[in-house]
């Protein structure tokens, strides 16, 4: 009979991970009680966030114990069930971790329909990407037609939804990408209207080159990475302007470099900023995701995806990331 | 003829601001034209935010133009009016600046009751700052009964009234203040809760005595000064905690200070911060000054003043209240 495998967190990092934090092993499949049932993943899902819940300090939820499966949502198959709304055969979203298999209760499980989407676009831009893509940028940006949005790692998961759905709304988007390939994957491909690599030297500040993009300033900022591109877009917001703070991954590995220097900025040009996680916003999540998922199914959202294959590529597809490895939606196939 | 009298701008500062970047001259009063008035002022009121204005650098308003009359708010007596709506003899608060006479056409001149409350006090609780105070705490910082406000420049002409509007609100409410007098002021005179001293050398940190001065941590945080104080705050805000930013004394003089080195609390604890600026917000004038009025002429809120006397004092008393030499609202009485 086939085995589980999983991926465990064997130590913390000082600063940058390693191969080494990560510990896989086989075990028996634990087979699901009362009113529980066992999924099969297909897909992990790996994101940002889990930099911060392998660290010791605190953030806005619990760390990865030592020894303990990596946390992570996988899409998959239910293959054996005790609960009624969960039959064998359904796909579902759940948050298993870095493991073939895990059984559930069915809290927190989100049913998949089998139809528009490929299984996999429920990790990105039908799922908890898209899902954060769409309230920064609703709720928090609120980005007016023909306003100006920037938006940092613009080729990423989140980054990539947030900048069509304010092309949607009638904005100027400018992303800020690190590459010409992704560059040019977010201005053709996506259809932003012009994107910035930051790792280009050029003759042009960070901030001179998104004046540039952005004649008439910038009215909304979707920042992922914060540190020295927040100082720069910091210098072009407008009166008024609005900051959708969704991640912080230009510090996950150097505290230091998040310190905001154009602090200034905030009280001059009045801006407002919000720290937000998209859990925090349980109620928005259907209409999200009903448009996300018209979005996609029509191909006014588009999507990629980077995906390596089998569990064991896990921790180092995670670190890939945390450089800006990826390309898009980060994934491990699981099948 | 009594002459007018005069303070000009006379040079930008580098780093602090002296006595030699002003200028005193003495020159003839220019009679109002048709529908205009002109008013005598009795106080001129001295506050924070001119020091941004004698800046090269862009800020939210026009900078002061070198050889210019000091910008400024007095509050005066008509006495010549060619404007029915400003006859002899009624009092009013206008923005003529640093000098004895000035003339209107009325625009954005405010005229003020007789009563209930001294006349100085249209400069303080009822006037601009304590409508910075009204607006920071209600619209902003959003402060409910029974949640912890910190307020930093808490004896200051609007940390003062941000407090006590908090205490009136039912809130537990903690002062941070430089001084052993002003401390004391703000929990014997103003009903604080608390007051921290920041000044004062102690074996804890900052963030370390707000934590045991704030146990159930800090809701919202109204701040004056950013800075080193900002970032201790930081440390103890509580999820989805607001800050309402309305100063950056701690910069003006060396904006290196302002960095904020704690940016990742505003992503872990989904802060939401609001730069703010009591003139974006004219609607909310009426109902906050009503407020004011009431709180000031039943004794519900309390507030002091540092007066210097007459015209020429008024660089060194300005230079005096960057350095938080001031003891409450700093005013110049100039009649």
């Amino acid at each position: 009979m086939e085995k589980n495998q999983q991926i465990l967190l064997a130590a913390r990092p000082q600063a940058q991970v390693e191969l080494s934090h990560f510990k896989w092993v086989e075990k028996d499949i634990e087979p699901p009680g009362e009113s529980e049932f066992l999924v099969r993943a297909h897909y992990l899902s790996l994101d940002p966030y889990m930099r911060g819940r392998i660290d010791e300090a605190k953030s806005y939820a619990a760390k990865v114990e030592l020894g303990a499966v990596m946390v992570g949502t996988v899409v998959g198959e239910v293959i054996v069930s005790h609960h009624e709304k969960f039959p064998v055969g359904s796909f579902v979203e759940t948050h298993t971790g870095w493991q073939l298999y895990g059984k559930s209760n069915g809290a927190g499980v989100r049913l998949l329909p089998p139809k528009p989407v490929p299984l996999s676009a429920y990790l990105g831009a039908v799922g908890m990407p898209g899902v954060t893509a769409w309230i920064g940028l609703n709720e928090h940006g609120r980005a007016e037609p023909g306003q100006t949005v920037v938006i940092s790692a613009a080729s990423g998961a989140v980054g990539s939804v947030a900048g069509q759905l304010a092309k949607l709304k009638g904005c100027r988007v400018v992303g800020i990408a690190g590459g010409q390939a992704k560059c040019d994957y977010v201005v053709n491909e996506l259809g932003f209207d012009a994107c910035i690599d930051y790792k280009k030297n050029e003759a042009l500040t960070l901030s001179e080159r998104l004046a540039v993009a952005c004649p008439k300033g910038v009215d909304v900022y979707f920042d992922n990475v914060g540190g020295p591109i927040l100082n720069a877009v910091l210098e072009v917001m407008n009166p008024f302007s609005r900051i959708a703070l969704c991640g912080l991954i230009a510090g996950y590995e150097d505290p230091q470099r998040l310190a905001v220097t154009n602090f200034r900025s905030f009280l001059v040009n009045r801006i407002q900023l919000r720290g937000f996680i998209c859990s925090d916003h349980r109620p928005l999540w259907k209409p999200a995701l009903e448009a996300l998922a018209q979005g996609v199914a029509s191909g006014a959202i588009r999507y990629r995806e980077t995906v390596a294959q089998g569990l064991q590529a896990a921790p180092g597809a995670f670190i890939g990331m945390l450089r800006g490895e990826n390309f898009g939606k980060q994934l491990v196939k699981l099948i």
